[in-house]
């Protein structure tokens, strides 16, 4: 909208025609203020417009990740990593539950996790929008999703750890992916008493090796050193000069062991009662030279490099660090390593040049319990800012030298310059946050623009919704001198501990599979088929459905097995429109599926007991999406059929040629359409040409109901002349149904016609 | 804000100050138009301020129920109903693992739903925000959910049902919850072949009888009618002059069984063959008395009135409808019933007047092959309306006569007066249009204001996240002349079908239990015990725990058992505080729960082998949250402990001395805040009076810790002085915290000082 116009309109406001005077009411009716205008248009996104960053958040307790749009803040997905989630077909297909049953622990199988950091995969420092990790801290596990699809694909299980909290962060080329221990405990299995805490409790940091090709983890070439029986907490990575290492916080350093029930100061007193915890200093590089020279130990089949060793190669460090901190943040440059403590009011900012000097140097203050080196804190500190009370997590803005604290005591955001050391600005958000995000905030190339305050509580943002309240994530507008709170959103299942913003034209998913796909292996399914070579396979106990899935009609539509048989059904969606998905249940017997354009999965049960199953699609597809449906059936063992069919309605020649007379004026109004997309210039529009592609599908497979129609009037039966005149119209008013959609999209974009 | 404001402002944007000239960037900058500015203003909701109407949404496959808000269309909550969810503790609690399990069916222990059409209680046809009811499409079944907790209490499986779809719809005092059949199957248990289809294969409609006393449904006072198996879809009660009966929609009447494997015609051919299928008109006051005149079959246990007999009666009829209908929509005055066929382009209006009148004069065209009386399209008739192509579901207006149906095939709303007869105008929704809502539009007292249209296929509309889209609900202003587009809400999990609104005033739920409550059953917990009581209780094999939660330790922090123990943990969160909620798990063990304030859950496993297990609070309550946790121990059996504690950092009287000092300069900084805060009139403020009531149960808890220090160092052990001097200045901490959030509370709503 040029200028002129703009001021053309405002003098129309004052003039008090109908637009501005509506404006004026609405904010009158709802009381809004001149800046919550404002907010209002820095995130509203119009319909069919996009956002600009995409967040990918940890979705706490619920085990699953949610994905949102910035700055309008809307949830788009809920992916599913630790939880079965049935929308998604998530540990209820046969291929899906091969990924959940990697994440099983001591025997049990895991349905749930508490994920808390994620991390998209990198390349030269910079977010590349291919993948994506996140952690669960509850069942120390490292998940790995496949940006093309957002799927999962991979869970691998910590084989050292009992409880994990500080993953995944990535190496500048996702070369490993960072997951430290949490609360110590033995690294081998078994039980070890309490009292042998400082001797035989050890925490650890495992650098997991990702495999870019293949888009997994590689278990075999990963490790974790070896660390003392602190908590440790976050990591970052090294870039730039401090490439090839790594940077651990931790807290109760004190190696406290609570027991307020036997009447001692419980935890939270006695590992927050030293003035410093322990920042550990890691050189990957040497880790996985270590590694590669055979010189791991193995503990449950696991790469393990001990302290000592560690320690006498040069590859762990220790400096003292403020109080209970959480979040250990390289600035993008490389250079600088920012720490806070939640329990201190000072901000620390190290320097990874001092620190190499003192390693170089050998300056040391001393060892700590375990023999490794402690770098002074004097000797490793760049600066120290006061910002407030509970600093917690810092992130950066695209003006160098710009940093972002949240304060969870004091619920507010502090801007400041870490490389002059002073407080530029202050904002109070809605309450006690926890982490806090910038735009690729943690890369080497932060886009600023906007911020997000990861609130812990929201108490009276939001309508009441009962005890458990929804979170508070506030989108904050840090383009400007001062910063401005825009947007609440209410989270509306777990709690996002941690959250990566990226732009979104990084990100490039696909829509539709390859004909045939299992999503979860990347390979051609042995389960698919075609359209056409549909069948069902019987074995001695044993009966294998190999179906298809198309706009309206499940083939097969009837399956009968006796009891006692094991049920495997494949199924593969034909459809290559998008958004053309189709899901699958037998009712009863809890089984679901999710198939999206191209995909094929299986569903496998045992029939145990005789009875009538309806079996239907379960994603609203099309306008007879409620006839698309068949019938399983449970027969007694040996059961032979005795009657005939049952009797349908009877169609005669008047029927056919109604039902004919509907298609030809079907026809017309289809060929109607066609005229005006075609005059149209629709091929510049890709979407509008993916439509029209689609419809031209449906009318392609209205040939053979017609074929058979023809072929039924020929011989004079009329009934089946009938019902396939229908199923002829059923593709006619699908295409006709897209069409429309096109045409729609066409007026709404603006296309033009077209000279001839 | 004033007029005359609202035109100075506009003046100074001419005049290009910062304010204008910035909204006037960002309309330039983000390419909004006028109407996108005016659709902004209509739906932002700024911080703090609450929305006008809640949406309970159907959860589609996910199995669960979505909460939102309306303008700003913000997700609150997704409520667990029929699947598990480790957020919520659902299914992971013994308490709601006992409510799920009243879900299981055919011996298998379900574990999602494919949710369709909530309904909420209603008081003379009015919503009064009690309950919210539910059902599940894949497996026959109807949940409870109480709006005081906005907690599932009670699910009941259909005894007589292999599939349904119609549910829930309530009669205008909730009496009963109305469900209806879908797919024809046999209603005793047990295999029939398809050729018995006409014979021994039925539909029905359940009249599920609610008891708002104890807030559950009576399975033994319920009853269903039998019904032809026609596919019964989706039901409306009568109200006002219609009070007493109920109307259900079906299709598939030609009882079509398909067989495309076979070479058969698919069902959605045979399925849509004939013009019209039923509208089944039930009496459900008469079915009622039946039913307590023992007249009832028993089938699985439940009452059926058989079709002989309802016919007998006078309680069943049929009047034909278009085509492959999905809804019948009762007006908000009870006189009318509108039918949609979404295959025909027509909407029909059914008086109920003129039904009765056919009945009582005994008019009929003749009856179904199952003996019930048809009564005349053309009797029963009072308009006939060509909306467009595919017309579906309608809801209603606060002006007289004025209808919104949805139009799938046309992705259009079409509003049109049905006293008239007559189209009003039409809006392009994106794309392919289910289901949609108007505020409170289906009770007798519609709101007007707002529709939302509750779109099948998104398509190009969001930021794509991979081939399995988000769906699309449009906000679509209702208040003016012509319909206008608001808003575009993606969906991120699950497919809702079908959605309600009541006004967000109505809603009044609690933030808090009272202390030990069973949230599932309402009742005190057998497992809660108050702060001081906290026990562990061994028996032979067995291990039960009475634990208690509170900012930031958990009692007992270890827990020893032996191998092969069966272990229960009680947990009872003690804060009073909003949204002061814990979560609890214990690593490895797939264990997991969420505790309100004032809630009691237990969670039990068996201890299967030998190991050290941490446990934590799951959500982050404080400052030193992290340190919220603990360690469950597996001893071998029989293991004797051989050595001492181990040696925790040691602390001096100087340590000690520098904690006090802290503890003593911590206290000034709260007085402070208390002195600010006391000096202001923030007891005209809720919020902020339970804010300071919490800061005062923190700082009256800080008691017992510094009378444990005080001891400790009149004995002169500065170890325990030490810790116990942190353990008060932790509470001082979270006093402080919440003295901030209270201040920065009562300066943004703008407390005065008050006289002395």
């Amino acid at each position: 909208m040029s200028r002129n116009r703009f001021v053309a309109l405002l003098a129309a406001v004052l003039a008090g025609t109908s637009w501005g005077q509506t404006l004026q009411d609405v904010m009158k009716a709802r009381n809004l203020t001149q800046q919550d205008l404002l907010a209002a248009a820095k995130t509203y996104v119009p319909t069919g417009k996009r956002d600009d960053f995409i967040v990918f958040s940890s979705g706490g307790q619920s085990g699953q990740v949610i994905v949102y749009g910035v700055p309008s803040m809307r949830i788009l997905k809920y992916l599913a990593v630790f939880t079965p989630e049935p929308w998604q077909g998530y540990g209820f297909d046969e291929e899906s539950k091969k990924v959940l049953a990697e994440g099983s622990m001591n025997g049990k199988q895991i349905t749930w996790g508490d994920t808390h950091h994620p991390a998209i995969s990198e390349t030269d420092g910079k977010y590349d929008g291919q993948f994506l990790f996140i952690n669960d801290k509850a069942n120390p596990r490292m998940a790995v999703i496949d940006l093309r699809d957002f799927e999962t694909k991979q869970i691998v299980v910590n084989p050292v750890y009992k409880s994990e909290h500080g993953g995944a962060f990535v190496t500048p080329n996702s070369e490993y992916v960072m997951e430290a221990a949490q609360y110590a405990a033995p690294l081998e299995s078994g039980y070890v008493p309490l009292d042998e805490f400082n001797d035989k409790y050890r925490g650890g940091l495992t650098y997991w090796k990702f495999d870019r090709g293949s888009g997994r983890i590689k278990p075999d070439e990963s490790f974790s050193f070896e660390l003392p029986p602190y908590s440790q907490d976050l990591s970052d990575s090294g870039k730039g000069p401090s490439m090839g290492w790594g940077f651990t916080n931790s807290f109760c350093s004190e190696r406290y062991v609570g027991g307020i029930e036997l009447g001692r100061p419980p935890f939270e007193a006695g590992c927050s009662a030293k003035d410093t915890d322990f920042l550990h200093i890691t050189n990957w590089q040497k880790g996985a030279e270590l590694v590669k020279a055979g010189k791991a130990k193995k503990i449950n089949g696991h790469n393990v490099i001990p302290i000592d060793l560690a320690v006498k190669e040069g590859a762990l460090f220790l400096v003292p660090e403020p109080k209970s901190p959480h979040g250990a943040d390289v600035t993008p440059d490389g250079k600088f390593i920012i720490v806070s403590g939640k329990l201190d009011t000072h901000t620390m900012v190290y320097s990874f040049e001092k620190i190499q000097k003192a390693i170089a140097d050998k300056k040391f203050e001393g060892k700590d319990p375990y023999g490794i080196p402690i770098i002074a804190m004097k000797d490793a500190l760049q600066a120290q800012v006061e910002l407030g009370l509970g600093p917690l997590h810092t992130q950066f803005d695209k003006k160098p030298c710009w940093a972002y604290t949240s304060l969870y005591v004091d619920s507010q955001v502090a801007r400041w310059d870490y490389c002059q050391g002073k407080v530029l600005d202050k904002l109070s958000v809605h309450y006690n946050i926890g982490h806090l995000l910038t735009m690729e905030g943690d890369s080497v190339d932060p886009k600023g623009r906007y911020l997000i305050a990861l609130n812990k509580l929201a108490i009276d943002r939001f309508n009441p919704v009962g005890p458990l309240h929804p979170q508070n994530h506030q989108l904050i507008d840090i383009s400007g001198d001062k910063m401005q709170l825009l947007y609440d959103m209410p989270l509306p299942l777990g709690e996002p501990h941690y959250a990566v913003a990226i732009s979104a034209s990084t990100l490039k998913p696909g829509v539709r599979y390859k004909v045939g796909t299992n999503s979860r292996t990347d390979q051609k399914h042995p389960g698919a088929v075609r359209a056409g070579e549909e069948k069902i396979v019987r074995n001695p106990g044993k009966v294998e459905v190999f179906g298809t899935l198309i706009r309206s009609h499940i083939t097969p539509e009837i399956i009968e097995v006796e009891k006692g048989d094991e049920v495997t059904i494949n199924l593969t969606n034909l459809e290559r429109a998008q958004d053309e998905t189709h899901g699958f249940t037998v009712s009863g017997l809890n089984v679901h599926a999710s198939i999206e354009p191209g995909k094929t999965v299986s569903v496998k049960f045992k029939a145990e007991k005789e009875g009538v199953y309806p079996y239907y699609c379960t994603e609203f597809c099309s306008a007879l999406h409620l006839e698309m449906m068949g019938y399983f059936l449970v027969k007694p063992k040996g059961y032979v059929a005795k009657a005939g069919a049952a009797k349908a309605v009877e169609y005669t020649k008047a029927d056919y040629e109604k039902q004919f007379k509907t298609n030809q004026d079907t026809q017309k109004v289809i060929d109607g359409v066609v005229a005006w997309i075609t005059s149209t210039n629709f091929k510049d529009f890709p979407d509008a040409v993916a439509l029209v592609e689609d419809a031209t599908d449906q009318l392609k497979a209205a040939e053979e109901p017609k074929k058979k129609m023809e072929e039924a009037a020929k011989k004079e039966d009329w009934q089946n002349a009938t019902l396939w005149a229908g199923q002829w119209w059923q593709y006619q008013v699908k295409a006709a149904d897209i069409g429309l959609r096109a045409k729609t999209y066409l007026e709404q974009k603006g296309a033009k016609p077209t000279k001839k």
